[in-house]
């Protein structure tokens, strides 16, 4: 039997990621201009950018987008290290590696903050955020991951929403790896990052904020590069990144949003990724893998998969898939030997069938 | 007379700018693979850039470098952040916009740190260091800029790092406009950005540095995604980023450096650029244009020109260049009216002569 694959990628791996992902050939030809940062060129592509981020979040007059050089993570630094003030408190929520990371940039920065921590398979629990923050009057702003990429764990975003909102606290979340594959929930700060489910390639993340959350966010960093107010001001005044901007990456990203609305926006991305990750949850259980993560809280965005047996060897089982022409990912939990499969990307249902028959056959 | 245009960009205008800039065709055809961040592919072209940078900055043992997401500015803040320990003393050299930049990101980072500063057309002076460095044993670090992409002015970087090792101070020099197109002097550490001179894609930037140094980094670093240390740990332990990193732009840099090589390195890309800059000063002398800085202290990399009337409308001059295929860049300079001409990337003396037919036009 033959792997598929499509026309346009003959030759090429198809990655089973959290992103670096597979891209169409038309996001990828799109990173091919020189235009000058200083260029309206440059200046219009960023505009056009920052509006439709605005436009996937919900559209509303009161969010502002803000583009940051760098990865995912940026933009999670920038949010907290701008948004927290000096007598501000904030509380992490963590059950993955990615809500952790907040607690080391906490770390980093010097922030004022506390933990809740939770099993890495337990979605947050919206009863014991409102006893946490009833206790804890220090608490001023709550930062939540709602995909965490870890597991593929789904966090209730919505509902501890509701619990921060019913405090009057400020609301952070981390929808790297969902926007664009879910609706989101409003918050203060969300952070997305170019090369997730709108399927852009690496270069930037973004923050989507509430207006009056990024001014007052003023004064607040501790970084120059990573200064969520600093970034927007300029970027009102001018239209333009304060630094050198990764300009091929913006214009591969304009591309990916313009497939992205052309296929049906949020919920028509959320419908493929629902169905790639139907058909390969079915077939790797009939292959006897088992999820690490309960049905009910996992996510269409990215599956840890337990090791099957004690021997299980993971780098052969990678290097074999890889020979076939399938990337797939290691794991991350703490406790548990695991792999991850990601189904996000520009691939659909005969992807995921191909990468099955080639888990069938290297087994 | 019909502007010259390259066969491989035709229809596309050519960069006169600090960067991005214009790059190949074939550069810019590297950028569409996707490759997993994970991967082998990855690990091994990471590896190969790494290695490429030292070899280009003298390639001795002890230098080691470290790559970072984001523009030039980001590898600079996670120097200075990461070097200066808390109980260090950082002495920046300003005179441009780059020097000054230095300032705003010790003021972000809360560094103890005090200035140097010299009026924007002179170089700093090594024996003004001399005795700055001899009157204040706090200072451990100096910050400096080799080419001030505010002027196109040129510090004596040699010289003030023979006045550091003297008084046995660590050396940071911002190499990030004339790394690939001078020889470096050497130091603790220096910067670079892949957009510049060795000619590849906005998206990443990097440290090169002596490895003592960077082991002495350890644990002082006032950010997570910015700390030098960890980044370069990181990459020593297992080749990768520490967080996603932009594949596309790392696969369009490789064949930069490639190209870079194959042209001669550092020596044959200073005298395409020497080239370059000639054509172009001797043609805006004969249209009426008077550089800023006095000629035995002017780069060939980017040059700042006086307006030539006070009646001067650089908004209506850019756009009619615009229109015509060249892009150049505003000015920068405090107290005078300037506007820039950068000479660097995949040009040579036929854009520049095109260039210049085209401001005759358009005056």
């Amino acid at each position: 039997m033959i792997a598929f694959v499509p026309e346009d990628r003959r030759g090429r791996r198809v990655l089973f990621t959290p992103g670096p992902l597979t891209t169409t050939r038309t996001v990828r030809d799109a990173l091919r201009d020189d235009i000058g940062s200083w260029d309206n060129d440059c200046i219009a592509l960023v505009s056009r950018i920052r509006t439709s981020l605005v436009d996937i979040a919900g559209g509303r007059d009161d969010l502002t987008c803000t583009p940051f050089q760098g990865s995912g993570s940026y933009a999670v630094e920038a949010v907290l290290g701008s948004a927290v003030p000096r007598d501000g408190g904030l509380l992490i929520l963590v059950n993955g590696a990615y809500g952790q990371r907040m607690v080391y940039i906490a770390e980093a920065l010097g922030l004022p903050h506390r933990v809740m921590r939770d099993p890495e398979y337990r979605p947050h629990d919206p009863a014991a955020l409102d006893k946490t923050l009833a206790e804890d009057p220090e608490i001023t702003h709550v930062a939540c991951v709602h995909c965490e990429t870890t597991t593929g764990l789904l966090n209730p975003i919505r509902e501890l929403g509701l619990v921060v909102d019913k405090h009057r606290r400020r609301y952070i979340i981390d929808t790297i790896s969902s926007f664009g594959a879910y609706p989101i929930a409003e918050a203060d700060h969300i952070t997305g990052t170019a090369n997730k489910c709108i399927e852009g390639v690496p270069g930037f993340a973004f923050v989507i904020s509430r207006r009056a959350a990024v001014e007052a966010a003023a004064g607040n960093a501790r970084s120059l590069s990573l200064d969520l107010h600093g970034q927007w001001a300029h970027l009102e005044k001018t239209g333009q990144f304060r630094f050198t901007p990764p300009t091929h990456v913006l214009l591969a990203f304009e591309q990916a949003l313009v497939e992205f609305q052309a296929e049906g926006g949020v919920e028509a991305r959320a419908a493929r990724y629902r169905d790639n990750h139907r058909v390969l949850n079915d077939g790797m259980t009939r292959l006897g893998f088992s999820p690490f993560i309960a049905p009910e809280h996992q996510s269409h965005i990215i599956t840890a998969y337990r090791f099957p047996t004690d021997e299980f060897d993971f780098r052969s089982f990678y290097d074999r898939l890889r020979g076939q022409g399938f990337i797939i990912y290691p794991g991350k939990v703490t406790d548990a030997d695991t792999f991850r499969i990601g189904n996000i990307g520009s691939i659909d249902r005969r992807e995921i069938e191909a990468l099955l028959a080639a888990i069938e056959r290297v087994m």
